[in-house]
């Protein structure tokens, strides 16, 4: 018997958004400690590793851990049902090949329930070690995600340049080049607004701007959007999700040939 | 001679919106009492009945009972150039085989008039009984349009029951199942936003939702929507428009041979 | 060495968005004056001309005239990815086959330039003499730009007649007739509501509504249009910049045999 309540349902709407289009099919897995997610996008270039922690459901039972295969896409049609302000409650009987969703108004005067099939997939659980980065830059999500847009308009990549003074982005294109330089600044009236470098060694890396436009559809989820940067490792985009948890994006850099090219 | 001059023409804009994916060609009739039309959509399956009574015009001048058969596409191309504060009249010369819409400004510096050519249209009109229903909601219709909208990505049907306690709507379709409830609600601030089930006997009937997707369209004539059930007629979908008249549309209930399965 | 610092970057974006889907390629033309710009449109139909004025920019370094062949897509495409707040510096080195334009955040914490490849552009300047004008209308450019949108939905060309009471619109198409009468009216609470007409002598003249509703792409650059029309010579659809300059747009008048016939 699984019965996950969340009062403010929105979360969960705006966490399908964020990785419907990136992932069509995944296992969520159900345990005492949270409902979580880790999949690879359809062309198993980007992982997607979701955490929302019991403490952050007002009512959380999950008798046993349990793996749930859903369609992503079908699940976020269903969730776009409800209202922004409703209650979402998660719940599925054991051995059960379907999973409810109900969505309360806050009236209580309209309650709905949709019913969807349950998939198997399978799936390798990557374990993910803790690492140590060489460049972690926190800055609004809204900017981190104009800046991808912008630069799609113009390049197919994007080098991401750290130092102590900031981060740059740059690419180029049949058009031209662009590069777009954030300072670090944490002298403003709301700390969401700051872009904040931690940096133990200098860092340049290439991406594809297309998976960065499909991470950046999480930031409705938080103000801000933390980018954990080595040589060695894929970068990480995180949003964190208030008091829940985390949607993570990983990728691993482009090696270019040319990338010197487009380095400063 | 026919002269309708109606200050608040934006109703005649939305009017013409709500009735014009349904139905391509139709009588407009103009009597002493009222200006109306009937028409069915152009499959044949659903009717629509519009009244805008001759009270409701600041000046309402019919010389003589007329008929004149409208494009309703292209009477709502021209309405759409209306301004929403604009003042409409509707003026035909006796024999003419043309209407002029005429639009002014509030501060009447701008004039507009919009002339289109008349067609013969043959139409049998259908008398409409009174008939006592089984079951009549009334409900907002904002709330009426969201549950057809959000049913229709799951199914192409929609099961309306109604009891005491509520009218829910069902549907079914590839990726699993919905229920919604809506319970009768008549302790709310606003008059507007209650649900209110007046029952003689439970009923539960299937409309195609396509149909009923395309009723929504008259949502903004009206804060709420009144819903007719019986097991032996069509069901009327009203929106009122506020001291002038209605719009109605009928639809005949599915005989679906698989009806049971999705019945509570 | 040219710098032109302009600290409503906005501007620039809107002028671009005002001609970029009339001119495909054209020369950017930078004196001591200022900086301009003259191009027919792809098809040698209509004539745009643009004057941003030295004085308009906080900063005008230009130490020889140039003459910058861009092309208008490929720039409107950078100029997007400038903030609606930024400031806008155009950079180019002398001798140099680029151009930089250079985003600066209000707060300077996000830089930005992106750099463009110039191109060779044959163009020969047209001489447009100052000329004594029929009738001079000044109106709204929303209302405008609205008419011309409306008049569009019915048919191809518009007839602009001027009297000494007022401006009026007329076109024919398919389903019917729309005209349009635009009263002289100076007595409006904000002078830019207010529509102006000086007349010498009446004027009635035809234009394809295709070009026109391409000018109005400039109605957000300012409240106010001012038709300028003469028989003889092409209209002139001017859109002033705040204290910069103008953009204006040239278009011959249709010579239109059966032109009576939509004639008052």
């Amino acid at each position: 018997m699984l019965e996950l309540r969340l009062v403010q349902g929105s979360l969960l709407k705006k966490v399908l958004e964020s990785v419907k289009d990136l992932v069509n099919d995944a296992n969520f897995d159900c345990s005492a400690t949270g409902f979580s997610l880790q999949a690879m996008d359809s062309s198993h270039v980007a992982l997607v590793a979701l955490l929302l922690r019991s403490e952050g459901f007002e009512h959380y039972r999950c008798d046993r851990n349990i793996s749930m295969g859903m369609n992503l896409g079908n699940m976020a049609k269903m969730l776009k049902c409800a209202g922004n302000d409703d209650i979402i409650t998660i719940k599925a009987d054991d051995g059960s090949d379907t999973v409810t969703f109900m969505f309360e108004s806050p009236t209580q005067d309209k309650i709905a329930d949709f019913e969807m099939k349950l998939m198997d997939i399978d799936s390798e659980h990557l374990g993910i070690p803790e690492a140590e980065y060489h460049a972690i830059v926190r800055m609004p999500s809204a900017e981190f995600c104009r800046i991808c847009k912008d630069l799609s308009s113009i390049g197919d990549t994007v080098v991401i340049s750290v130092t102590k003074e900031g981060v740059k982005f740059s690419t180029r294109g049949d058009i031209g080049t662009a590069n777009i330089v954030c300072r670090q600044n944490t002298t403003v009236d709301k700390p969401e607004e700051a872009t904040v470098i931690e940096m133990n060694e200098p860092v340049s890396l290439t991406f594809a701007l297309r998976y960065l436009n499909s991470f950046t559809k999480a930031s409705p989820l938080s103000n801000t959007v933390t980018i954990s940067l080595s040589s060695e490792l894929p970068v990480v985009v995180e949003y964190k999700i208030a008091e829940m948890g985390y949607v993570r994006f990983y990728l691993a850099p482009k090696i270019e040939e040319d990338e010197e090219e487009t380095k400063p």
